[in-house]
């Protein structure tokens, strides 16, 4: 954890997170799991994200001053989406300003900590009576006329007479599911810790829980190193068999990332790491196969076959994971080849089986997944987007970190915020869809996606926009973004003909791949009840904008889309809570119809329609 | 396996064993897990145990004469207690001529052949189809559609997919209850065995079993070598704890001699030790400790509690026995610290609890175990007899092998054979009950168990006993059973004064705890409806002479009394053949109550009177 990253500890819910200033509260509330409705796309104008800074708010924006009171801005209430983090700050979070099914996940979250956590981790201090002529059960019946019944090791087995006379028979019994973990010296019943994990493709997440309390104690992110062997998963599965150790470099860059997390958590809340008993992993397929150090080659060939696709339980010590030495890693179940335990989670946290009417789920990320959810039946696909919306193989493309231009808007000149109010350094993924459809929408980039050459410019267009159409050095026409920070190169932030090439694969394949399903199920877009946008990006664009791009489907009122964060992450912290939402997942995994795209016809003609930039949009 | 040893078959169970020529029928038809039944005590008079000698008998004796016709005695039949194995041999043993309760066993197996074989394990050869985009189920669900759901660890997790496209897709599931053991190449089916271990104090008797037949392949016997660390329990737990190392030694030695076995058994057998996936081990309850590394130094201080009493599976390998990487050793429940798994096997094996009348085991060994069964209760105890039925502590005492007097008559003068035909060495233990016997009928040895000196010696004994009666230099009174066979030290074998008394101990514990156990009950010997006399030893002693010296309850017809031969490795074979044996030896050791002797008032009553020889006993 750098220096320069500072506490914002959100209430009601008490969950800290570390986030470099300048970052928004928005994107700091959802790495604290909290997904704020930002029913206008984080512009400032809807005034639904309210949240109240508790100890002295700093200079409201315009926006703000308009959605609030005098006495309001004086009580340090602030829009999440305008205001950013300074220092160290305490922020609460009102439940109204919270998207819906948050709502319930908090609810159960609350009423978990009044005694309905039920985690398969359990601590239990006891004081035994030592055994007597009169009473001379055996040492483990004893036990688990206390506990319950249980299975135990042979290395436990051989300590456990001795530990309980050096105990005086009065411990804590540590028991996960029904195998006995340990038997501790005195009551330590809680201190009881388990880590969710998110391993994405790229982006890396950890939470600390306590689970006796179910709340988090401590959140930690970082890259994926696996990236260095390639940014999306058909590379790196390629790399996994290009040598006779490259799958175990893989395995061990991840687990290596998640022994760090590990480390960072323990330390940020002052546990041991002994004390961490279970650990619960939801990536994607072969995020997962990799982890477990499973030959993912038949992932990367037709017909793209997982090897598992229950839920594994494996001794964390045999995958190399540093806590309790009896501890173990749940790695979600998967469905197929593309759609992955993270999706599991997700549809796991955000209960969208559990709707009466059409719910659809999009992860936006190098991989799509979409899972859309009627009456019942549950479908599942996943599309490849590509890295685009990750800022890769985008000239100046970038992630959404410090310096990243993530809002554009083209208003007589170019309008744009760059993450941490800083220089911009490139663009991210927001940002490139707010500045496509923009251009889109002055007739800068035509429907079928060329970017128009300074004389075939719509004869209107601002004088500023119009000179910011170039042609390059070797003639291609680009659209000038902005100069970039001092101290950078002296080229400017560009956007490239390749690079909207570049946006309508990836939106067209997630488009496609929505319309797909929705065929599939015999559905319209109108028919949908709610449509979810999961995952770290997703939070972040602008629903007018990823509509007027065709990324997200126009005809369905804007209100129905909801953020819903990173609910992957979410879904593993349940699976830790409750072994009866580790088991809904495996229900949940066991039911899904698996549809693949890649081979299907529908898709092929879909996709091939969603290329094309939707025209007459007005959103 | 000494080249000495010669292989006897038994039919029709098709089961062989190795013994050395000498060794009577009997006995062999015991190692081979047949108890004949010899209610005359194997004196040649009843006629009960014949056998058919399918390849050329020898010479029959006078009591065959008595017995066969010569048309029978031509067709090979003799009598299992008269005639040694000589060479190579197939012996018929008829239903008529087992004890009843193995007819049940006998039939149960014949039974098993026919399809009623459900060990824990389990291998199925399956040819599943390739996986296409069509059929596009993961590995696992693709094995599991044929074979039922699994568990499966972690190493063949990463292994499975590349074993399953190395073969095609076709192969051979090894399954260990609901866990994927392996994937073999080809149909390797039929090779599927699994070790039954018998692990006394004294003597260890391990049995290879094919688990698709039943049948027992091979069977072999050896020294426990922690016999070098204290002949009894009691010692050994002592030993574990008197230095660091110590209990490791201890389980050393036992683990390297179940290494030996199964060697010895796989060479035998010429099978591959990856190929045996479970064994069975009963044994008393330190022996089972140790064997497991458990230290036991609670065993052996007051109240004797085990650290377990539920039944084990353990990783085979974490116990370091070289079966299959994956397989797994069942160790049975245990019921008190000084009854074990061993009597729990011997329950399972006799079904004693089954029967609808009070019906009795006792394992006559160093320590005797008695178990009780009446009406669906059961209670078990056991009494430390020391190790004069072995051979220990007795002056010219030795174990029931190759030249030890096995029989001893008085009449007129000394009668005795020994085992193997050969010249004497010492005495064994049916020798030392057959001559404690005959001593105390002819006057010789008192009520009181005090050996008369030459002048107080019965008026009308013969001469050449009364000539046997010497005293020693140190003016003990001593009885010469016999001169030693040339080659031996030059002084005779003899019975002493105190070697009476070791056999007045051990004799009155196992009848101190047989009357307390009864009085416990309500019950009185005659209600007994059978006594089964247990363990390898209780098969040679002669009942009429353990009941004249009390070992036995005199007031009991001595056709009830049953030698069930050695129950412990039966009842293990029948846990490895069946799950639902093994579910049965854990609800008797439930359901059994301990009755702990050591502290029992009317047990130092009853073993104080026991300790006086019966007198008026005719049988």
């Amino acid at each position: 954890m750098s220096d320069a990253q500072v506490r914002v500890t959100f209430q009601p819910i008490d969950r800290a997170v570390f986030v470099l200033p300048g970052t928004s509260i928005l994107e700091a509330a959802g790495r604290a799991g909290l997904s704020i409705d930002t029913p206008c796309g984080g512009s400032g104008t809807c005034g639904k994200c309210r949240v109240q800074i508790m100890d002295g708010a700093g200079e409201p924006v315009q926006a703000e001053r308009e959605v609030f009171s005098e006495a309001e801005l004086n009580d340090g209430w602030r829009l999440a989406c305008q205001t950013v983090i300074r220092q160290e700050e305490i922020i609460r979070v009102p439940e109204s300003s919270l998207f819906a099914d948050q709502h319930q996940i908090l609810e159960e979250s609350k009423t978990q900590k009044e005694g309905k956590i039920l985690p398969a981790i359990r601590k239990v201090y006891v004081e035994l009576s030592a055994p007597t002529l009169e009473d001379d059960v055996p040492d483990l019946l004893r036990l688990e006329q206390k506990v319950g019944k249980f299975e135990i090791d042979l290395l436990l087995l051989r300590q456990i007479g001795r530990k309980l006379r050096a105990s005086d028979f009065k411990g804590t019994a540590v028991l996960s599911d029904h195998r006995l973990v340990d038997f501790e010296l005195g009551d330590t019943s809680s201190q009881c810790y388990a880590i969710a994990f998110d391993v994405g493709t790229t982006t890396m997440v950890g939470s600390l829980l306590d689970l006796c309390s179910g709340h988090q104690l401590a959140i930690t992110s970082r890259m994926n190193p696996q990236i260095s062997f390639g940014d999306d998963v058909l590379s790196r599965i390629r790399h996994s068999g290009s040598c006779p150790d490259c799958l175990d470099d893989l395995r061990q860059a991840v687990v290596d990332a998640i022994v760090k997390m590990t480390n960072t958590l323990c330390a940020e809340a002052k546990i041991r790491c002994e004390h961490i008993y279970q650990i619960a992993v939801a990536g994607n397929t072969t995020m997962e196969h990799l982890l477990c150090g499973i030959d993912p080659t038949p992932l990367g060939q037709i017909p793209f076959v997982p090897t598992y696709a229950r839920g594994l339980v494996i001794p964390a010590r045999d995958m190399g994971i540093p806590i309790n030495h009896r501890g173990t890693a749940y790695v979600f179940p998967v469905i197929g080849g593309f759609v992955g335990g993270d999706t599991v989670a997700g549809m796991l946290a955000t209960q969208l089986a559990n709707k009466n009417s059409p719910v659809l789920m999009v992860d936006i990320g190098t991989n799509g997944e979409i899972v859309l959810a009627n009456n019942g039946q549950i479908w599942a696909a996943s599309t490849a987007a590509g890295p685009a919306f990750e800022g890769a193989r985008i000239s100046c493309g970038m992630r959404a970190t410090r310096g990243a231009i993530e809002k554009v808007a083209l208003d007589g000149d170019v309008r744009y915020s760059v993450i941490g109010d800083v220089s911009p350094i490139g663009l991210c993924g927001s940002g490139l869809i707010d500045l496509a459809a923009e251009l889109l929408k002055h007739g800068i980039v035509s429907s079928q996606g060329r970017l128009l050459p300074p004389e075939e410019l719509p004869a209107l267009l601002s004088p500023p926009l119009k000179r910011r159409v170039r042609l390059d050095h070797e003639g291609h026409c680009q659209f000038i973004l902005a100069e970039r920070g001092s101290g950078q190169v002296n080229s400017p932030i560009v956007l490239t003909q390749r690079d909207v090439r570049e946006l309508q694969l990836a939106s067209g394949a997630i488009r496609g791949g929505v319309t797909t399903l929705l065929k599939n199920a015999g559905l319209q877009t109108k028919d949908l009840q709610a449509v979810l946008i999961a995952g770290g990006f997703g939070s972040f664009i602008r629903r007018s904008n990823a509509q007027r791009i065709g990324l997200l489907p126009a005809d369905i009122d804007r209100h129905r889309i909801h953020y819903v964060g990173n609910v992957s992450l979410s879904g593993a912290k349940w699976a830790l809570l409750s072994t009866a939402a580790r088991d809904e997942a495996e229900e949940l995994a066991r039911r899904t119809q698996h549809v693949e795209l890649s081979t299907n016809v529908n898709f092929q003609t879909e996709f091939t329609e969603a290329l094309i930039f939707p025209t007459n949009v007005t959103v």
